[in-house]
């Protein structure tokens, strides 16, 4: 059965016009399917007019008890509920979730290192069977960037964590065909950066390697992609790079295992 | 099958002890539950916050395009995401529904009157299937004072309604035993408005004719009452006015049709 993992970034969810052809486009999208959202720059928005201070370390949200409740209302409140409601106007039957709902996305808080990124959640779990209840159902899960510990509650978790975590899960359970497709600003991994059409259709572990030796692919993308090979590893089918306009189309870059080449 | 709809107010919910002690009773009832939450002053104070002034009409919310996001940020957000959370923290399988989810909670603009409440929704209709395909799946619904417009998107509701308009819904789909609880912060409908301890335990259509007429029922508790005879015309069984320290227990006020007298 396939079912395709996609998530989007804040920018993307968070202009109006982008957002409506990124959800036109995805309630086109046929068979099962799951959207996973950021919000980031809205959270950051927001805190900011609630006079609270954003401060960011390694790219990541450090998140103290303020900036969980700032998070929990943006994440869990405004994008999941705006983006839950334009695509019921669209005729998709959706749900959202946000860490704690049907408990299906455990996490523990992340132990104070170096940094200390406040409630911040590394998930341990994703209840496969929940989303399938959801799915088999005809209902289309948008999930938040929370995830949920017992004992501590809700906790702000990385988006592109959660997708991979749910492909991960559903592709474990059972023999499903599970493609996560990874929405962003660029068309996918271009072979030149200047120029926005060089996208690389697809990359294989071994194309993987000479692409990195040869400096093509350099910086921010290669833990993109490493976590990409780590879904495929992991049992994912597919893992899409694209930009909204091309979600669902054959474009992009396509990241496979070796048995694809 | 007996299900039982709570409905608890913003000041019960907004309050982290009390809303500990309301969870942890809700959490031992027993059967099939929904919770509807009210959110309304945690809703001012993040308005305020925002620099957003809370305009009120008939104790109504004037819910303009910025109160919007507010109320999707704190009652879908905030107060549903952390009541959900708590609820699982106690062994309680909840999922949030605020307006749009499972396109259950459908309503329609309110056309401005002598008072335009701007994006105030009144329900039109509720599926009650979307609710039993959660029941029966062992999945307590949570459900935020949100409705879904699909023309226009999320609406403000009053909470009393949306309660009100589930418990109907579910009464109207096959022989369920619906009771309907409102908790507030008296025991029950008191007899001597200076005496708590002075609960009138039941109140019948007939009783309530002559409570109105000696005027021992007066003032805002007529439209309450009205509401629950209303509900009880509508097919639900009982309608309970109790506080939260009692939920669950044989205290309070009980609302019944004549066949109950």
């Amino acid at each position: 059965m396939p079912i395709n993992i996609i998530k989007v970034g804040g920018a993307v969810v968070e202009d109006a016009q982008m957002r409506g052809k990124l959800l036109k486009a995805f309630s086109s999208m046929p068979g099962d399917k799951v959207l996973v959202h950021g919000g980031g720059r809205t959270a950051t928005a927001v805190a900011a007019r609630l006079g609270i201070e954003t401060r960011m370390a390694e790219g990541r949200r450090i998140t103290d008890a303020a900036m969980l409740e700032v998070v929990t209302m943006v994440y869990g409140g405004l994008v999941n509920r705006r983006i839950v409601a334009e695509l019921q106007s669209l005729g998709v039957n959706a749900a959202g979730i946000a860490g704690a709902d049907f408990g299906c996305i455990k996490a523990h808080k992340r132990p104070a290192g170096a940094v200390d990124y406040g409630f911040v959640g590394d998930v341990d779990s994703v209840d496969a069977g929940a989303f399938s209840l959801l799915l088999e159902s005809g209902v289309v899960p948008v999930v938040a960037p929370l995830s949920f510990d017992p004992s501590c509650g809700l906790l702000n978790t990385n988006a592109d964590t959660i997708a991979t975590s749910v492909a991960l899960a559903l592709a474990s359970a059972g023999d499903a065909d599970v493609t996560l497709t990874f929405c962003f600003e660029k068309k996918g991994v271009l072979a030149n950066p200047d120029d926005e059409d060089s996208v690389i259709p697809e990359i294989t572990p071994e194309s993987y390697a000479r692409l990195k030796d040869s400096g093509i692919v350099s910086g921010g993308m290669i833990p993109k992609l490493d976590n990409a090979f780590g879904a495929i590893r992991g049992g994912v089918r597919r893992v899409v790079i694209t930009d909204a306009a091309n979600l669902g189309t054959a474009s992009g870059t396509s990241i496979t295992g070796n048995q694809d080449k």
